[in-house]
């Protein structure tokens, strides 16, 4: 039985994209909207799933996706990260905008993961960095400035240290405090080695839990929660498997750059779809104890960067008086 | 406006027997039962409430207080921190009898304060170390041995971070988990020095917080959660006045011993009343920065040991099957 | 025998230089030069102890002692933050160059006391957050930018922690890298409530440990490290005796001003003299747990903001081609 | 220029007997001496390198090695960390009996890496756990119970943080401080995930670095410091290329039992000598960021186990005093 975080897996929509564009042999997808722009080292793609046709050609729920990919976030460049923030902070403003969320709409932050799990620590980070306004709202409105709303933030823990499911502690929040939307902060498991820590997803479509235990373990979802939910995801961790796995295409692809035999290439893997392929090398590895979450040893500084980097872009975000500019004043 | 913690600064019901003794002229308090005993450095003191003679008496509500001090607490002894858990754990079982909480009662611990802020932090850190099971009961209760209560664990934070009452989130933790009693820990403002980290109390009237921002501010009692409210509470904290208050008395002890003049002892200070005379030290010292809550320099290893004996006394009186010999076991 | 910290209890100069004025009844102390300027609630004093007659009416060594005094600086403005940390690297710079180091004179950072205990963590968090680039010098000299210096820093610990001398270890160190003087940062134990985490003091006397076990203990400066040593301190802790002994001042004062008879005040504290009330009320205190080194509750943010100023103030001091404006960007 | 930990990346004795020993076609390998027990879930492996035609067949430097390894060591069982902290102190008395380090020979352990990176933080935390105890030898030695030998503890810090290299600074250490020997902890590059927090290696040759930056960085062994160097070693990380390299010899072995077919197993894979075959993976991988050291996802968890049963085992080991039951008293 697994209690801990990590259980949802999703594969971020740019790889599912990419997946269903390299099935569909680089045809647009129906019911796929999309547009990418890139600056200054930092790729902001969008995708739209429009009908249940393109739901079911990535494997995704009807819904806006935005990805940031930025590969160099990782090289601790304080600069670059201002930069991400600001970008974070333009994307998430418009994004609201989109799906109709009023300026003055009261939001809620959930910080989903385990504060002591580094790599799972994102969101309760985010949360202890983000600025928490509703008490001067509930309490002294007179005194709160115009450009504000209310945000409250909380981390529920996981159910393995708290013995409750967290979408039940959220669904309690919800009820007490009557926010008009959630933000759910989470890390993810990755799909490769090389999206850890360098990806910021932003959906609107909640948080789906795996089929882990199960049906009883429910989602952060607007059917759920009756209020809009926001997903934030930035894969941390990775299967060692999903490594091995990734590197069989690598090495295969190299190979087949220098060998016109494309007959035997990798043996008998060839022969293997990849779906196939990675239960196979799971099934290898796992008994072993070779097949571990693993994330890079730099991950204390890397989760710093980043749940500082949304952090920063939510609070500009959020907040009309809070500017890009000071945006990282308000968190340390 | 004080969003922070320590604001329900109420006195020990053991400092407030000493009081109503002392007002009294040594005579027993009517409505009041006590008994108190002492081993090995731990004093155990046990305050009944019985009526409203005896909670005007006190300025304590009626109910059920024991109270636990170890002056040598601060001295980081592994083993007298094991008896004391020891003790903290016999005492708490048995508190849960004569209160009428049944053996398979679901517990939710609540750990109040600010996880950040080190002497504010014996809460999330209690609920950090006490073992969880309630998630075992929901989701594999054909797997749970004998001797295991449902336990859940959350630590809701402060309102000046998350921007919501720590009592409406436990409202909404217990809508929706449903427990049968509550423990509430929290950190104390101290009325004096000599207590702080070195005392650990339990009453059953839950908690209830200062007279801060009007009437917004609800208390965890069972009026408002339907449910009892064990507060488990140390003092961690102590104001400077306070410091100076006590030395105060501790002067004209010390000078009256040795004199004969009683007239004119501290002076001024003779003639006024202690409130009175605190209030007035608070108005010296305040307006030079000379009143801020203080806490022992040793704060961090402090808190450290008193949340596991606390957590470690939680474990062994909460599940049979954890005796009271490898309490230590379940905590690091 | 006390192996912590906080041993050196040393007044700050300022302190050293009101205490001598009051003595002296208000007229210049010969031997002491001094000025003073305050500008957007930071105020910097200088004072030079030129000659023996001065060291004697202030009891402080001959040198140069720079203060900068921040009231607001527990109030959590990272605004202000950044203009201390400013004041300062300006204030260093001139220093350097007034005492004689020249511009590529190379730095070893010492960072005294125990980062396990957050009021002692001063000196090991600027560690943390100073750039280090004598690493560079040495294995890649080609490499380095003009406008820098070689800098090092090392936390050596404390001799409860080690069982090694802090001075011993330095002096290992210096023995083996070779730098051209040190900048010795500590955490002092104050003369007052109010200093506690608003006070930064900067002195070319070295550090000096107090008069602790014989003569064992050796101090951090040139004489014994034959290169110059700087002490950067900041009071954190504080005796309660101190804070009662303030607060008996501060009484006095509050009642003097309200009453003609001034006769008796405090009564038999009146005939007193301060050293000997202070021990008084030590006495008094101690034997009933009522004289700790205390710090205020908010010490973990304290200490992390003076930390980031000091390491800020020092990078941009140390290096040309860091320049005030840009001087936070290189801590965390 | 790489400035941080892990770069010594050797393997473990025990891994180098294993490909020697495969190399050689299972027989004895001349000039090595080997012996292995097992018990209660802990295998101990003892090796000694007694001549240059061992050292040359295993490539490791001529002397004693121990190897403890408990693969259910990730599993958080604090009964299996007692036993193995127990095994640990046992092992490590007979080894200091062996290479002829006397009862009263004074110790200085030496915990390399960054404690702020937590999978290089090993060292730093035994630091912090074990029991210091030479400041009293020096400073009151007629109190010093029979039973202890002086033992001090100091983290050094690394290259990239301090600007000076580990080695110098623990010279200076070893000048001023004057122990008979050392004891150097370090975390490692693993050679397959299943060792990463599962094995522990004693060696007395001394820690070598890699040959990272030319012959600059000097290693702590007798040669330099002139004092034995026991070195305490365990693997924390693994380069994706060495989990993607591993993984082929299992895929390429799990297919070997299941076909006839021999020859083309991997493909091109088969054809590549394993050195060059994790040289080819390391090209593929690295350009795409896919090449990166990465820990388990507990890591936290897992770092603070082991430093507390290093600690305990050392504690247990260096003092007649502490004995073997409450070797678990002195750490926390």
């Amino acid at each position: 039985m697994d209690l801990g975080s990590f259980t949802t897996h999703t594969d971020l929509a740019l790889d599912a994209r990419d997946m269903a564009h390299a099935a569909n042999q680089g045809q647009p997808i129906p019911g796929i909207q999309q547009e990418s722009s890139r600056e200054n080292g930092v790729r902001v793609t969008k995708i739209n799933v429009l009908n249940e046709e393109g739901s079911k050609a990535l494997g995704k729920l009807l819904g806006h996706y935005i990805t940031i990919e930025v590969p160099a976030l990782r090289e601790k460049d304080s600069q670059l990260q201002d930069r991400v923030a600001t970008k974070l902070a333009q994307e998430f403003e418009q994004f609201l905008r989109e799906i109709g969320i009023p300026k003055n709409a009261k939001a809620l932050i959930i910080g989903l993961g385990n504060a002591n799990v580094t790599p799972d620590a994102l969101g309760p980070l985010v949360v202890e960095n983000v600025m928490v306004t509703r008490h001067y709202f509930e309490l002294v409105p007179e005194d709160v400035s115009p450009g504000y709303r209310a945000v409250s933030a909380v981390a529920p823990g996981v159910l393995g240290t708290t013995g409750i499911e967290s979408s039940d502690i959220v669904q309690g929040i919800v009820d007490m405090s009557k926010p008009d939307f959630i933000i759910a902060i989470d890390a993810l498991a990755s799909r490769s080695l090389d999206r850890v820590n360098t990806t910021i997803q932003i959906a609107d479509t909640g948080i789906h839990p795996g089929s882990g235990i199960g049906n009883k373990r429910k989602g952060l979802t607007k059917e759920n929660l009756g209020i809009p939910v926001i997903a934030i995801g930035v894969p941390t961790v990775v299967y060692a498997s999903t490594i091995v796995n990734n590197a069989f295409d690598l090495m295969h692809k190299h190979f087949s750059e220098q060998t016109s035999n494309t007959g035997q290439i990798l043996g008998l893997l060839d022969n293997i779809h990849e779906d196939e392929r990675l239960q196979l090398v799971k099934e290898v590895l796992n008994p072993v104890g070779h097949d571990l979450l693993v994330t890079p040893k730099e991950i204390d500084q890397f989760i710093e960067d980043i749940a500082n980097i949304i952090a920063s872009g939510l609070n500009a975000a959020l907040h009309d008086a809070v500017s890009v500019e000071n945006v990282a004043a308000y968190t340390h």
